[in-house]
């Protein structure tokens, strides 16, 4: 199989050797693969992928066709469609996952946007409802909005009835992060909007004094990415007058069980929303796999709205 | 009545008017009041007491009688004997306090122990099994463990099946910690000694960075106390890594409603442990009302297992 592959720093196309399922695991034909910023850091050799994992082919989700089944596998059929988040390995043509991470693809959900929901919607849902515990009626921030976890998070939140506010860097992407169901905001005005329930931190450090500035008594804020910078400064009188309180978060390096786990959540309260269209996958472009070079330097530019996927 | 009163950054006796109890609220003379490090702030004129509460009457917790009743009140008769945290004015001879905020206090517990429990408790009790939700066999490090929340937790934890270690600044009482049911540990060791999935913070800032690298994948770290420092640098990559949270807290602040649930929470899962002796309230001394600055100065001075009490 040919697969997106990581040297010295560059992602290239090679042929690996077909990998084979083991006992409960589905051998898929991936159909399409999303980017994430994970992806980025491990390009530059940032972010090895955890043991059980290709460690040199690139990848969070995927989604794509049952092509074989390993022993003891009974969730799906062959030629089902299936989508999951995976360790790593997921560009390329054909990956091995194991059969309690996959989801079943609903119907009218196109390839693209099928590559771009496991790791995002995944991720979302996780840090809003398992992590924070955000119930409807409640304040949301996302740092972020414009991005693939941000778009989820800010449609799964309005649906289950929380006041979203997002920020966008990007001014032309605003009236379309206002349509997903937030109010958009400038990165620099968000502490006047406040204060909120929940904050969901993609972006990083320097927004953390101003996070807990902005935090509504006994709020909770989650960080899941800091690409701008992991160090800040704390207050932690501040925290306790608030009655508050800060989670990491991160999905990759967890075990089977909290992956499968999250991933019947996720079965069970989002599928049913992208089936019945009440949440969309916003896809702002697809590369087919040789052009992965290009995905990556598409995606690293930034200042687009929801995911960039590689079509096999 | 005499109460203890902050007059300029000092404690001084003064005559105050009798209190009234209003609708739900019950009068209690007060037998004994344990000092908090919150004491100690609000005669240095830092910690204001909430509206609703005496403003210059210190004082968290009290132990009584019950000395007459508030219209439509239920739960207790005139004589019984009760404790309760409150949002001030403890330490004086008479205290009006809502009788959902009151607990009974247990049979076989002496006055001093009485006044000793309810601040203590509560706070130790909210801060490791409702916020960081601790459970059997899990590994707990109290920061603090000879005061009067430390010997509480230590020893509600292990009541609970959790195995507690416990950071004690004077040598001369680490075998007395030890006693309570935690390994005790000088401060600077106590890194080496875990990983924790619980710290309970009492003492501050200098702290989080060690916290942060000592503790378990999935660990809570739940700040109630910053004398130390309240100002530290947060690595946000280490707390994502570990799937951590750091929660602040603290009981003053809270509505009506949160401090009856608290004590609700208490007396289910406490009081049966004080009544049939698995648990104890150390007190290190006490001090007639009269004497009030003397037992701040005590307190202040540090170094003492458990509680402080003034006796009325």
């Amino acid at each position: 199989m040919r697969a997106a592959t990581v040297r010295d720093g560059e992602i290239v196309i090679e042929e690996h050797p077909d990998p084979t399922p083991g006992a409960g695991e589905v051998l898929v034909r991936v159909r399409a693969a999303g980017l994430n910023g994970a992806d980025m850091m491990q390009r530059r050799g940032l972010y090895p992928a955890p043991a059980g994992s290709p460690q040199d082919i690139p990848g969070l989700e995927l989604a794509g066709e049952v092509a074989a089944l390993g022993s003891g596998t009974e969730r799906f059929s062959p030629g089902e469609r299936v989508m999951a988040i995976v360790g790593g390995g997921g560009q390329a043509e054909l990956a091995v996952v194991h059969e309690r991470q996959l989801m079943p693809v609903p119907e009218g959900l196109s390839w693209p946007q099928a590559g771009g929901v496991p790791e995002t919607f995944t991720t979302a849902h996780d840090a809003l409802f398992s992590q924070a515990r955000l119930r409807l009626g409640e304040r949301l921030l996302v740092h972020g909005g414009a991005g693939g976890v941000g778009t989820a998070a800010i449609q799964i939140a309005a649906a289950a009835g929380a006041r979203v506010s997002a920020t966008v860097r990007n001014e032309a992407l605003r009236e379309q992060v206002q349509a997903l169901g937030a109010e958009a905001l400038a990165p620099e005005g968000f502490q006047q909007a406040g204060p909120y329930d929940v904050i969901l931190e993609l972006v990083g450090a320097p927004n953390l004094a101003g996070n807990l500035a902005a935090l509504a008594q006994r709020g909770r804020i989650v960080v899941i990415g800091v690409g701008a910078g992991a160090k800040a400064e704390l207050n932690l009188l501040a925290l306790m007058g608030k009655r508050a309180s800060i989670h990491g978060s991160t999905l990759r390096a967890r075990p089977l069980e909290d992956k499968a786990i999250a991933a019947r959540r996720v079965e069970r309260e989002v599928l049913p929303l992208l089936s019945c269209g009440k949440v969309s996958v916003p896809v702002a472009a697809t590369f087919p796999l040789d052009q992965a070079p290009a995905a990556y330097d598409r995606f690293a530019a930034g200042g687009k709205l929801g995911k960039i996927v590689l079509m096999m």
